[in-house]
């Protein structure tokens, strides 16, 4: 039985890559797409400005746009939303409200101590606090900043094998694509260029990992973060010339063992998450991967590793100031987006809380 | 008088870089230039397969190549090589040797204890202890690594109010044309990507600020290191699709006192170099600039601001982990190389060493 | 006398080009600046967002903005607009119907028979027409599209030699400056990509250069196009992932004689235009440069020569199917659009219409 | 029964392509690997610097290479070629000699009036005429240049329906991917830039499809070319920043029939080559894809439609000085390189000659 599915934003670049993501697995069935007032009623092939290196796919070419309201996606197992975050806090909302489940790629509820942050292969076993959820809502769900997603599955590694990360500086080079084509980043800031500031995304990125690698308060379904001064987090984000893929550069200390790095390669390629152990559609092999050359990764020889679900790791050296450096890269609109909104609803079949 | 300069590796992209400044730049005529066997005996416009921006100097065109032998710069105040490291040791030792001061951009001697290694915006005062050197050798002067000029800049000015600095990390952003041009970078690393690594480039990076920013024993002109465990730096050096510019996300802690952002800023703005005391004409009008738009400095933008002698400076923010951090950019082929050679000469004839 | 100096759409991309023109060259003094009814009573430095590679200047920086209405430019001996061409059209009839002086960058009058369509090194005699305008109304002068002017200008040199261009095919690469920095060309347009299509840019090219190379009828002042069956001309317009800097890949034929390849070569390098002849200040040495070696011109090592108003020519080949075939670049922001309005105004000035 | 393969050249840019695709391909199995005297009798995996977006296959890792002599190479039913032009000549007629097949990407034979120069989607009946070749030697095949495979193929679609075409001008757009990666092309020369010039390329693209389109005579397997006055090519080549993909603006004029837009359209859209006809595996399902959005194709979006063997065109209008104008777009890569190696030999086997 194919999960139904919904999207809402489907003419935006999340909402294109949800749509070709689950066009191409068996496991879904779209039967729902959500856009602007503008755009109902239409068929998608015809207000959809197609901005993929696939084609548009066929069938949902032909499907008819709705507006963003619950009436139209009472079908739906499962609504994934690609909506701009001025709008998905009340529509999101609405549709919880009306008992539909929502995977979100937006960042309003993020923060919110009762929706769970997700990153599928590094912190799956937050949804299991969602199994005995208020049944007369939907389930909400929020996927993690794109910048995020590709770190914290690496510490989840070593955090479960050598206990707490207390300090974490990062450095980030990334892709044009987070930013969306209409218009997205200007072909004048990146050419010959970069800009070493986005918008709020270090705040993202200071705050987002405490929350996912944090622990949940399984009596009253409260995700946690944990707490500032017990894992210290600095990030500097920048934008670069490449596609698609963030990189980032990365030093850790560790709060109590300080393992080898033989132990934390080692740690990193066996290394599996539920959704390889529940061998979940889209998982990948190998949630990480790390890279013996001294030169990777590079987003674009790398980000399609495990079809951009896995994690490259690269480059672990000692660290003068903490205790390792090492870069890590990850795709960020499959694992750092609609990807990860698949797999996290790949992971609720498995788990039976869909 | 204009100083008569001669230019080794003068087919090669810094010295290509050397011979634009040098003609461009009344203080300096230009006289001699070294090239490899193969090229010697002809004119300069004949052998080099010239790439800069601004079309071949009429003067230099003409001049006839000779190998680099000492006999053929007699005639120069001051000899500047863009040699490869490779073939730099034997012939600047021989230079030397014959009485000729020459001032290199090779990695060879940058270690070594009673050689200068100067950003001439930040150690100018390195060369007063060069004012008493055996005169029967030529003085050698090293130019720092590209990317640790545009470091060591707002260090020096910040060490000079507040003490040292203890920890520093850095991940810089490098422009191919620090990689030079045949074949340097290819296009296949860096469009649609970015190269995590150059070759032995932390290693400068790590090493060479600890002697810009320390001490001279004057009784023995030992260019001394700051230990490494007073001021522990870790870097990590990426290659990015930038022509020229090099870009640091750089966070420091103070050894002892931290000042305020404001006063950080108050310093950098305020900061002269000997440079600018002493009117050498290739001095730009501020060492540093901070900027305060939240988006810069950016390579493109940033550049050349000062000619490419200025470290552009801006996003100063609270530190996680260490005190502060900030972004910084500095021109690699001018501040980072051939353009630091310039204002190493000035500075030499503005202290009347040469 | 300097001359005096408005700027209409001062806070556009064009509107910074003319701005900063302007302050480098003494010839002019910027007193008035325009843009839209939002900035008006603003200080400009407040307003605008400044994206160019030189600061802005401080001048400018303080100058109040007013809303584009005659009223505010009485002073100015002449007014460069860069408006868009939604606004530009009534905005300039004002203009000029209160007696000021228009030189347009907008595309609204480049074809109206009383206005001249003017490259200031291709027909600058065009120019002498307006001589004797109707003194109750500004004169009106129109700037070409950026990727007609680089063409004119070696088109003109051979016709004045040759006679008459019966047949041309173009396919440019142009930069993406042209499209502007808000938004511009997306990122994602050009990077590992171009687009091959330019919204109505191949039917400018099909159309400008007939004007500009056409005659006037002295006795009405009425600018002519040469007829499309004597002058054929076939464009394809593509975007590339170039800053500045149009090039173009180039066919000729000529209608009756067809001069040898040194005879063009010759030709191109002794041109002058009344520009250099009148010594004007902006007028670059050369208005066309032939380029021996055989991959050249090349937009980031050539658009510069002649601080931009000089077209690069080289590559001059046999074409099996027409006479000729060469590839030539131009600076699309310079010769291509501002630059050649100060141009143009500079030759008003050296003709003592204004 | 698999195509026992073996692949010349092996640890270069094109011999990798020709390994990824032949692993891939279970119509095929990979037994011989060749490369110079300095990687002889090691490990494929030691001895290459693997630069693909996907993993170097496991089981070719492992083979060992041998020198480039037929005596290695018995086993195989075909030998792809991706040796340097150098060397090809003689290695090439070497395996024939002995009786081995082999399929060249070399220049080298492509004027050879006894080997077919065959793109398999444009001209794939030109291997007929090797059905009863002298059976005492290999057969010899050759690959056309990357610039030519994406042009033939619709102007085959139109001379099978309209007859011969009369002109053709081509401007090309070439990713880099098609010069290899050490060094291939410098950075340095394709960021910010373009290069209007490849060497002999236009050589290439002015001779080769005037065979490919051209007939054989059947007595003495004799491959013609169109006479040079019957189809009159003009061809400028140029060097942009694209990874994969070469974009070509073409404008055609038929000897006799001018069709309508319309019936161009169907005829592409409606041809069929022998590949699909005969089912071979990596035939695409359309040769040619038209596209009507008016800023298509585009190399990043188009390229790997039907996995890169199929031709994207678009954009036709009518052109002043000849009849048409169009734009397409092809893998120069897959279709342009390696991947049409693949695809001839399926088309010998369908054909039964090997």
């Amino acid at each position: 039985m194919a999960i139904k599915a919904g999207v809402l934003g489907a003419t935006g670049s999340v909402g294109q890559r949800f749509i070709l993501l689950l066009e191409e697995n068996p496991e879904f069935e779209l039967v729902a797409l959500g856009a602007s007032k503008r755009s109902s009623g239409r068929a998608y092939g015809d207000v959809v400005a197609w901005k993929q290196t696939k084609p548009i796919p066929a069938q949902s070419s032909g499907l008819t746009v709705h507006e963003c309201s619950a009436v139209h996606f009472t079908s739906c197992d499962v609504v994934f939303s690609g909506l701009d975050s001025d709008v998905a806090g009340d529509i999101e909302e609405e549709f919880v409200n009306h008992g539909i489940n929502v995977i979100s790629n937006a960042k309003n509820y993020r923060q919110h101590p009762q929706v769970p942050l997700v990153v599928p292969t590094a912190n799956p076993e937050h949804l299991d606090h969602l199994a005995n959820h208020d049944k007369s809502k939907g389930i909400h769900i929020c996927i993690s900043n794109c910048s995020t997603a590709g770190l914290v599955v690496p510490l989840k590694a070593l955090q479960e094998k050598f206990g707490p990360i207390s300090h974490m500086m990062v450095t980030t080079m990334q892709a044009v694509s987070g930013a969306g084509f209409s218009p997205g980043v200007s072909s004048m800031d990146v050419l010959d260029n970069l800009v070493p500031y986005i918008g709020s995304e270090e705040d993202k990125l200071e705050m987002e990992p405490r929350k996912i690698l944090g622990d949940v308060d399984a009596s009253t379904g409260t995700f946690l973060h944990i707490p500032q001064d017990e894992f210290k987090i600095s990030a500097t984000t920048t934008r670069v010339a490449v596609i698609d893929g963030h990189t980032a550069s990365v030093s850790i200390k560790f709060a109590k063992n300080k393992p080898s790095k033989e132990e934390i390669i080692a740690t990193w390629r066996e290394y599996q998450s539920q959704c390889e152990l529940l061998k979940c559609k889209s998982a990948p092999e190998h949630a990480i991967v790390y890279l013996d050359q001294p030169d990777r990764p590079q987003p674009r020889l790398d980000r399609d590793t495990g079809n951009g679900y896995t994690v490259s790791c690269g480059r672990l050296r000692d660290d003068e100031v903490l205790d390792y450096k090492f870069v890590c890269l990850s795709h960020n609109t499959v694992l750092g987006a609609a990807g990860s909104g698949i797999l996290i609803a790949e992971l609720l079949k498995a788990k039976n809380i869909i």
